[in-house]
């Protein structure tokens, strides 16, 4: 077997092949050092269809950091490049400039400001922004998305599912359904967006949360066929594991054989000085089955165990098990059958497999990385790109980014500035639309309680001058920024359209260089 | 920066907690040496929500193998193991056993057999079996579904987008949408399932393939920036690749900007006795200015050169921008304007990114791992799990897979055997539906062309017994399975079902147990 390459397929060759071809390309004409900036930014909240995001949650950043600091250009990589042949059988790329990317092959230039990872974001505002010689800063691309699109979008629907969890116990058990060795960075952003924990053991570990799970259908079917059914099995488990004893009970039949099963075994750890954790229902309906488990738990004395809840669970499947339960609690207010329909919500856990970690409906953020400006003889050139669809047309040139709290403290809209203007010192502030001419509005500073800044200084110059959050403080932020939010901004289906607005001076900049673009073409 | 740990989230620990805390217990009870036999299969095609796939492409094999020879239990694996604790402060992992796994922790002893990759696949066929002693092959699960799983829908999903496209190239671009360093696993499969070649450059240098792209809007944009425009910019792409200069046309405007410049730097190439490649469509309506473009570089005299087409390609898109160049060419047939759709077609090239490496419409196969059997005393017990859906119900045992070419030598039919049958030495053969009693149909020798045996030998005891095939020939083997195919299943809207079926001891076996469960729940 040959042995995969991991590090020529994970490092800096961990690109598209026209980043190296422009990388080039700009070597030749002497551009390769001039200095740039990009944006990082997403055009659009995920929409999954039936339902569409109203915020994003902020993730991969220092994931990308790592990569950064780890992907550097090896005498390997050089060896491999001078292997290209063109279509002609010509080297594709060149001595002089390999000679220069071996020297110069790794990101120790760039300068990059950020939004926190954990921080509630919204479309078209620059979440990552990177300055430094323009070869460099553009071999980053492909990378750059690759780890902050897909954690975004993934802590993104964590958030999702954990608020139709109503903030119940959330775990991440994707990695089966994942893209290889992705479920990793998948279970990271699931941990930043909103789940408590994952099954993930190794990614668990290198971040320092304890890994959760329960045990398997296989379980109880091998001790079926060696003939001691599913009470044995279950009480081996209780025996090996009598403080974290949580049995699935659908391996046979839920109401007729695991729970009974369940509870015997439970009663035996309790006379042993045991408390059990409760019980997993991974098929079915999940609603009617929680309800019959907890009254039979309940009438037999274990009022207090958890009901973990598994099977194609996502926002939209935990909104209308919440429903169904609220639904039959009051249809069977009959005294004889009736149930609190509290008691049994905040005893669920759910732990959420390949709709987490795929983010089913939409596998992918929009994020993209334009050049917004060039520098030329110590000037900053703003750069655009135009587009048939004005609300692709970028915003160009070096920009700040605003949050901007109304008196009742709740974020009201992302303000985007040009960099040497700060909203706080206007006396008020037109919002620009950033496309539609027509729409824009004027806010008086008595409106405003707060107007915060967005970027963060992360890389000067190469150096970390930023100190990374644990994922606890990303999570910390994150409850705040949801908190923060319009509960109709924070809905679920059909959420208000949060605002992203341009700045007087950057909307009249943007429809400058939008007239001279359409001139010179 | 605290570096992230590679070697314990992508190693042995690259697994699920339950895993682990079930191995222990196997341990306990005397059972993880106790030989059992696992299958992975799938079991509904990719649905895409107006589509579904009628087939798939296997895909992931080699790479979990690779996974397999590499992971295995260190001493800071166990020393992690032994940090963890339970909900009241026990160990979680107790000394015996993880001496036990410090030694055995490997996959060292497991056999596996295997459907190749490349190979056209359908549910409920056992795709990979692995047979060994309990506790590592239970470990292996989550790996294991987590390589065959991904690779297999991308696999699957490249070979419609290659069927939609009628053949033309098909280049993978996802590297930006992918699940981190999942985007080298999608590329991979990409190529065996259809796509010719990626842009990704490490995992193309690792598989043997040329690396394949053009250029992107940056290129543009900074020449705009600098005062030299489009024009400068194609010229010098054009001067750095003269053999392989193919210029993306749309950051002004495709049809008034774009490609007049585009002809220009070609008729400068040509003088200088070069062939330029094409041009890349990346915005707008690509069928029509597919059209527009052939017919601006025929009247310049590049009738040769290729259209590139990318945005949001997948097998709807690329099947609907084949018609409507159709249509156009009906629709426009006078001669001053009329145009050869023929020609138009075959010169276009696919660039598909987001689309392929998500899957969009279903970004994960239901792909499972159940033990179906347990050798007790030399003799192999079967094991079921019953669900309530019947189509869920494990088909048990030891099994055989065979698939069935018709007189016309199309395949007819996938055939799950007990493991002492042989189907070839039937005179007849009755073929169960595996779930509906009612259905089954009996074929004759004299109907069969050829009864194929599906599954090859891979592991013996953990040493590799197959010689693997290069990506390759995985590529012809997939085209000669789809050739195979009848054209219904082949169809990429409502394709024919194809037949997957047990044999008549299999399916008297799977009842036996079915009613055996029953009595014992």
């Amino acid at each position: 077997m040959h042995p995969f390459d991991h590090a020529t397929a994970e490092g800096i060759l961990f690109t598209d092949q026209y980043q190296l071809t422009m990388a080039q390309l700009y070597f030749r004409q002497g551009l390769h050092e001039t200095v740039v900036q990009f944006e990082h930014f997403f055009r659009s909240y995920p929409d999954y269809g039936s339902h569409k995001a109203g915020y994003c949650v902020n993730a991969g950043l220092e994931s990308l950091l790592q990569w950064m600091q780890s992907a550097r250009c090896r005498d390997e990589d050089i060896a491999y490049l001078r292997s290209q042949r063109s279509a002609t059988g010509q080297r594709v790329f060149e001595d002089d400039f390999l000679h220069w990317l071996r020297a110069n092959g790794n990101f120790d230039t760039l300068s990059l400001s950020a939004v926190p990872e954990g921080r509630v974001v919204h479309p078209n505002v620059p979440l990552t922004v990177v300055q430094g010689a323009l070869a460099m800063a553009q071999i980053l691309e492909s990378s750059l998305l690759n780890h902050l699109n897909y954690q975004t979008l993934i802590a993104t629907k964590a958030a999702r599912i954990h608020e139709s969890g109503r903030g119940q116990l959330l775990l991440e058990f994707g990695m089966r359904r994942a893209q290889g060795n992705g479920a990793n960075a998948g279970a990271r952003a699931a941990l930043i967006g909103g789940a408590d924990f994952s099954s993930n053991v190794g990614i668990s570990h290198a971040l320092g949360y304890p890994p959760k799970g329960t045990h398997a259908h296989s379980l109880v079917q091998i001790f079926m066929a060696l003939g001691e059914g599913e009470l044995g099995a279950f009480r081996a488990y209780a025996e090996l594991y009598p403080d974290d004893c949580l049995l699935l009970v659908d391996t046979i039949n839920t109401l007729e054989s695991g729970i009974p099963n369940a509870i015997r075994v439970f009663e035996e750890l309790k006379r042993k000085g045991h408390q059990p954790v409760g019980i997993r229902l991974d098929s079915g309906d999940l609603a009617h089955l929680s309800i019959q488990a907890a009254k039979m738990l309940d009438a037999a004395g274990f009022p207090d165990t958890k009901i973990v809840l598994s099977n194609q669970l996502d926002e939209l499947v935990i909104m209308q098990i919440i429903a169904q339960i609220q639904d039959e609690a009051v249809h069977n207010s009959a005294p004889h059958n009736g149930f609190d329909a509290d008691a049994v919500i905040t005893r669920l856990v759910y732990g959420a497999g390949t709709n987490l970690i795929t983010s089913a409906g939409d596998p992918a953020l929009d994020g993209v990385y334009k050049l917004v400006a060039v520098q030329q003889a110590d000037r900053w050139i703003p750069a655009i790109k135009i587009s048939e669809s004005p609300a692709k047309t970028l915003n160009p040139g070096h920009k700040l980014i605003w949050r901007i709290y109304d008196r009742r403290g709740k974020a009201t809209a992302d303000l985007l500035s040009l960099d040497d203007e700060d909203p706080r010192e206007l006396p008020e502030i037109v919002m620009h639309h950033p496309s539609d001419h027509a729409r824009y509005r004027t806010l008086q500073q008595a409106d405003i309680q707060e107007i915060e800044p967005l970027l963060i200084d992360v890389l000067k110059d190469g150096q970390l001058v930023y100190e990374l959050p644990s994922i606890e403080a990303m999570r910390v932020q994150r409850k705040a920024d949801m908190n923060r939010l319009d509960a109709g901004v924070r809905r679920l289906l059909n959420p208000h359209i949060y605002h992203v607005s341009l700045t007087q001076r950057l909307w009249e900049l943007k429809q400058r260089l939008i007239e001279s673009a359409a001139n010179s073409a």
